[in-house]
């Protein structure tokens, strides 16, 4: 049906719907709320209707008459976007059916046009959740998700990432790895994301030194001057299509493994990045219970990847327990800056950032096979790495002169000591996280725990065991209490349980 | 937490809202939209925050303060509902497991005050669409329908009932079935629908003479008066956590078995029948494809109508052609009228209405086996009938002098002819409301088609076939259009197709 446009204003209404009047929609046997989009499927908008817009008529807001192309008074040709196909296609996902590109791109691109309810990707969801999706099916979603993004452009240089799957407290490789790679001349465009159930996501411990909700266009700026950045993927909308679609599902704890992947590597592949390193921490307390699982998810990558043109590489480290001592937004940034300065810092986050680092470095041929680790460590001792973040911080709108000491810390803090000579039996990764957020991370950017044992260590009395920070006196004590009813820190035992007999 | 309710307006905030100070909400790690609920369970809330009200009270509409036991100043313990619990429960159906009585009658009762979000109900559906449920389950789900539904009374009369799977075109028996068993002194409390697919659903068609969108107690005193009512479930909201949960879900089309069979024998149970015959029409055109099909459903209803204290019978009748001749709301109601006077309309309707009534009466002993439909088709044929439909049409607010003379019919009317000498080789009950639909059926309540023809019958040119009224000269065309794209009388064909041999 053909209308002339016109621009059309009622209060309240969002930007992605068109106006028509009531009769024409009920001649043409539109509901409101209906999808329709242009004749060459190119702009998507939903239907409401009022009798102030004449027959013949399309009212939209004014703000859709910038940029996309739309000029009032010109004729458009609308057509139902087929709420019927979205169904059809979720109906054939719910009947364990394999989906074509198509019917893949459909759904992907009507999401991007923001002409899906929650419902209908609810449902989608759920049936994916339930009957899985095939390789061909997972690859299909990432390039619709490519499709649908902008994409950074890097004009032939070597363009390398790394992704970790998140949930063990204190993995704060990602600002260790970023100045290392970068300094060795490779891009690296490092796009991560605020905690869900962490005490700190990448970007909530960047943010206390560095801005880091970047617009698409300022994370190309820093791009061009620095080879990398840092920023937050909700603001620099790259493959935002995947985070649309996860939004919705996620509330609903739905979070299929397919849909994982594929917003991974598109958001990778919309960023430049042909070489990724995947870091699949293992085992209690992580979210991949064991090796056989960490393994399959690689070798899924490693195909989806591949079919996009990609080289993955994944690595199983151990998620057991928690890789630097330091937990909490401003923290972990601290532990960090202490490490690029050479004046400290947990070995193990150290040593797992420059290990990852030195793969990646000999996986592009930067280093010779088993000399990457070395190659990266040395970056960091050499101060390198600490000049490349400073850079970063700078390009990104941060006060270069940043230093381990400059973070500020937490009002209120605690140390809880042992009480009795003891062995550390075991740190739990789990329970550190539920510590950490109970003083306050990560919306108290400076609360959080510093673990002050290792397991096996011999403890005396009076020895430090967990230091815990908070802007809060009463989330402190919650946080202390923590140590009663779920101690992060195990300490040895020789009965683990005592089985008296069964009675009813 | 405790806190002091006091009436606050935020304007356009829904009823089922209650407003907290944002900094109790953050300490109490509850978000905005999240549900609480009263210490006791029985009265729920969706949080907002406004800084408008103060630490220690909670805002609610002043609308909230009549009816629901809640007074202003009182001190009211709330707690989080778990939205966490809600998803827990779907992550069980999704992963194959047998949902509890608890955990069903947790989910629908959060439905019935309000509580979940299409989302949350969509992902329920789509995982009971795919994974299924046992008969225990679906008991559950009647019994919580039922748990949170209003309940009509009788005092101790016999009270029955018919429900039909929809999808025939001119299935009208209901009206023909009400009057005939309540003038045999049994109670029948008849909650219809509105067509969703079909050109008239029963409401649409006795909307034509009578208001059918009564309350509850409306509904009720009508019962009290005549032993029968005939309205609109929509308005009379029994068993209505069902309708609320598949408003949710048909959008996506998603309507699975289960739900279907508890919503329709939770409904008759509230309403206050124990004895309740199942007409499932079968073959080509409608809902259910094959014997086998309506067997399995009529035994599923059986078998949960028993564990709901119910004695369930069932019928498989034809449904691959048309049960009457006029098709439409108002054509719908006029041959109804027509039979009621005993001075016309189709033989094939009147002896399905008698033939099911006659069922019933035989299942509740009013008469011997075999014995009911003659029972039936007297009581048609003294004119009882008539009158004690009059007496439901009074008693709903109509004029009881209805004849099926008064019923207004559409101004505009073609009939198609044979074009030749043809035999009728078969009725189309789908193409049959397509062109009634086409027509304008059901908004346009006098449009419809009326069928000149049966299976069989030889016709010279210059028969009338079918005959389409409308409103709208319009859609008369578009009908009259149909003849030809989807033809809803097929005429003697002797060759089906014709292959000509496959090239390529």
């Amino acid at each position: 049906m053909k209308f002339k446009l016109i621009k059309f204003t009622i209060k309240g209404v969002p930007s992605n719907y068109i106006i028509l009047h009531p009769s024409t929609a009920e001649n043409q046997d539109l509901d409101p709320g209906s999808l329709l989009v242009t004749e060459d499927n190119t702009i998507g908008f939903r239907l409401i209707t009022s009798a102030s817009v004449d027959q013949g008529f399309a009212g939209l807001p004014p703000d859709r008459f910038n940029g996309e192309s739309l000029i009032e008074g010109q004729d458009i040709t609308l057509i139902s976007a087929g709420v019927e196909s979205l169904t059809k296609i979720i109906r054939r996902k719910m009947d364990k059916k394999t989906l074509s590109d198509r019917e893949i791109d459909d759904f992907m691109s009507a999401i991007a046009h923001g002409l899906v309810t929650k419902s209908h990707m609810t449902a989608f969801g759920t049936a994916v959740e339930i009957n899985g999706m095939h390789g061909d099916e997972i690859t299909s979603v990432a390039q619709s998700i490519i499709k649908n993004s902008r994409k950074f452009s890097h004009s032939g240089k070597k363009v390398v990432d790394k992704h970790s799957i998140g949930g063990i407290a204190g993995n704060r490789i990602t600002p260790l790895m970023i100045p290392i790679i970068s300094a060795c001349g490779l891009v690296i465009p490092k796009i991560s994301t605020r905690a869900i159930t962490s005490p700190a996501g990448t970007v909530d411990a960047l943010e206390t030194v560095m801005p880091v909700d970047l617009t698409f266009e300022e994370a190309s700026e820093v791009l061009d001057k620095t080879n990398a950045c840092m920023v937050n993927g909700a603001t620099v909308e790259l493959g935002s299509v995947a985070d649309k679609f996860l939004e919705a599902v996620s509330p609903l704890k739905i979070d299929p493994k397919e849909m994982m992947i594929a917003s991974i590597l598109a958001k990778k592949k919309a960023a430049g990045s042909d070489f990724v390193l995947i870091d699949l921490p293992t085992g209690k307390g992580s979210k991949l219970a064991s090796r056989e699982d960490a393994r399959s998810l690689a070798y899924d990558f490693s195909r989806i990847g591949n079919s996009l043109g990609q080289h993955i590489e994944a690595v199983i480290s151990p998620g057991d327990k928690p890789v630097g001592s330091m937990i909490g937004p401003s923290l972990e940034m601290k532990e960090v800056m202490t490490i690029l300065e050479c004046s400290g810092g947990a070995l193990s986050l150290k040593r797992k950032a420059t290990s990852l680092a030195g793969l990646i470095l000999e996986g592009v041929q930067q280093a010779n096979r088993g000399e990457g680790q070395q190659m990266a460590t040395e970056i960091i001792d050499s101060g390198k790495a600490l000049s490349k973040f400073r850079e970063i911080v700078a390009a990104q709108g941060g006060d270069a002169s940043v230093t381990s000491n400059s973070i500020p810390h937490a009002p209120y803090s605690h140390v809880i000591e042992a009480e009795k000579s003891d062995i550390v039996y075991a740190l739990d990764s789990y329970s550190i996280g539920v510590m950490a957020r109970a003083a306050g991370a990560p919306h108290d950017s400076h609360a959080g725990v510093i673990i002050h044992v290792d397991r096996g260590d011999n403890l005396k009395p009076g020895d430090p065991i967990i230091e815990i920070r908070s802007h809060s006196e009463g989330k402190l004590s919650e946080a202390i209490e923590m140590m009663r009813t779920a101690p992060p820190i195990i300490l040895e035992q020789s009965v683990l349980e005592h089985i008296t007999g069964i009675s009813n």
